[in-house]
């Protein structure tokens, strides 16, 4: 065993859920590392990186550290990395022999990619799904995904998804997003972003999408909704990653 | 001759200035396309545009096309082709025989990078670099240009650069900016972002660059600021491509 792979466990079948430890996820898999989670609650992720050694990945408002999920502990190194794009570089580096997710030197224009997809899509989506989250996750996590999320918006989760009209218009909102993402998509020809060839923006954008596809589950109107969106690009993407996304 | 290049006058030596279209002629340089140039007053545009069928590229706040520059017209094909990607799109496919820009099936990777780079490393620049602009253009230009500006600041443009304390803060938010790209060009070992090849993400960087550069002057405290800074990376991608930058 090589890799410890650390992750937040929830109720759904699969347990995996989190877009950014899916991110690390998919790339283990996709590289073919041998791996195993240990899944960590949130209110536990603090105490568990302080532990072990484990780096905070930023500030919280306070200004104290801020010490997040996903992290990996390499057993034969005995490194411990944190922070999605921190850990791919580092197994990229560490497993030069695996298929890279950097292809044709594009590292450094991977690294964009993230941040461009996050303010170009997902930014009306947040206000969906980070409510349909919460009950998925087991009672301690739960309590704390709440606390903090109803601290960032200022009230009741069950108050931030909108509704009626407003609702309407911001799905349109995230479809709109996406429609951007699917030019992108379409200007290589498919069905990944460099054409024939998986890279880590399309593991990322799949990452993204997985987090919608577990936590509204496979027949839910939002998930066929966006399934079905672009041309049916999206469900399409998760589909042509399936041999990706065991959980071990 | 086959491209007529539409570009917007300066008092300044070499005329060019405006980044966006800098980012079209940087790229004709490149791909050693033949082209010549004809400036157009901004004041201009609107009726040029229409007068040749050259689409418009947004809408403006109240709702009616906008007109910009950059755009070209191929005097082979007969094509008007207006926005610098789709420029830049359309050189590719109809010069399929000149050094790509998107390398490696990076077309839809670099169709994501000039968002990435204005917002992660732009955003405080603009306070500065409008108003040292606006004198730098022709008067009829200036007039335009001006009050377009103010439109959007609410405010003469002389009050729209930092003084003082928040002068220093916002010039280093700029730095820190350009940071974050200076950490992505030090994945791929450079000078270039995919490391040894020049694609469309370095040649749009530069266009942004030598706005600066031109508009402040070589020998401006502002450009040789940024040019030392992140170990000179800026002074020296804008070297690297000097044979790129004439103007005909």
């Amino acid at each position: 065993m090589t890799i410890i792979f650390y992750d937040i466990p929830s109720t759904l079948p699969g347990n995996a859920w989190s877009p950014n430890t899916w991110k690390v996820r998919y790339v283990l898999n996709y590289k073919g590392i041998a791996y195993k989670t240990e899944w960590v609650e949130y209110p536990d992720i603090e105490a568990h990186a302080k532990k072990l050694g484990i780096a905070p990945t930023s500030k919280k408002a306070d200004g104290t550290p801020s010490y997040t999920l996903p992290a990996i502990h390499d057993t034969t190194t005995g490194a411990y990395i944190s922070d999605s794009f921190p850990i791919v570089e580092y197994l990229e580096k560490t497993f030069p022999n695996t298929p890279s997710v950097f292809p044709a030197h594009t590292h450094g224009l991977q690294a964009t990619f993230d941040g461009a997809f996050v303010d170009g899509a997902l930014t009306p989506l947040f206000q969906f799904i980070l409510p349909a989250t919460c009950p998925k996750l087991n009672p301690r996590s739960e309590e704390y995904f709440r606390r903090t999320r109803e601290a960032t918006f200022g009230k009741p989760l069950e108050e931030v998804v909108p509704k009626g009209d407003a609702g309407v218009t911001e799905w349109a909102k995230f479809k709109d997003g996406l429609g951007k993402v699917d030019t992108w998509y379409a200007k290589s020809g498919g069905p990944f972003l460099l054409g024939s060839t998986v890279s880590w923006a399309d593991l990322d954008v799949a990452a993204w999408l997985i987090w919608l596809k577990v936590v509204w589950g496979e027949e839910s109107t939002q998930w066929k909704d966006i399934a079905s969106w672009q041309g049916g690009r999206w469900g399409a993407l998760i589909a042509n990653l399936k041999q990706y996304q065991t959980v071990v």
